[in-house]
């Protein structure tokens, strides 16, 4: 399993939604511009990477992916109780 | 040395000036809402971690915090050429 962190700053409205639809088949939605993605396979790890480089304008956007190993999920601390969508495993503090 | 990832959805416009002030002091605002941070020592993480805290609505906003490992950051991809800032130790794909 591969967790991904994927943030992003899109300008174009149609852009972000594209990116948003690719991601949200891996993970949870989690704050306007953040998905916590787990993709299963590196197959789906470098498809969706080239989705994401496809639909973005190289110019006026950026999207930054971290791979995330299982010290970084179990340090990640979450302030504040508006939530857009979160994964099952998750604690608030 | 800590390096923390973090993306925030503050819906004040004033808190949100706040948080990036905070972030700002140690590390790049690499993203709207996303800081890459380098903090030397657990105190400076403690400190800020409760002056984000304080800061936010906790029913409004949302920050999320993720320390990150050397492989974490070595997997990190940037897609696209928009930049807001970067910490030096950076590549692009």
């Amino acid at each position: 399993m591969y967790t991904l962190l994927v943030c992003y700053d899109i300008v174009g409205d149609d852009r972000r939604d594209e990116v948003s639809a690719v991601l949200s088949v891996h993970g949870a939605h989690v704050q306007l511009s953040t998905f916590e993605c787990a993709l299963r396979t590196k197959r789906e790890v470098t498809a969706a990477r080239a989705a994401l480089k496809r639909i973005i304008d190289q110019d006026e956007d950026q999207v930054r992916i971290y791979q995330l190993g299982n010290a970084a999920m179990d340090s990640r601390v979450i302030f504040g109780r508006r939530r857009l969508e979160e994964r099952a495993d998750f604690y608030i503090v």
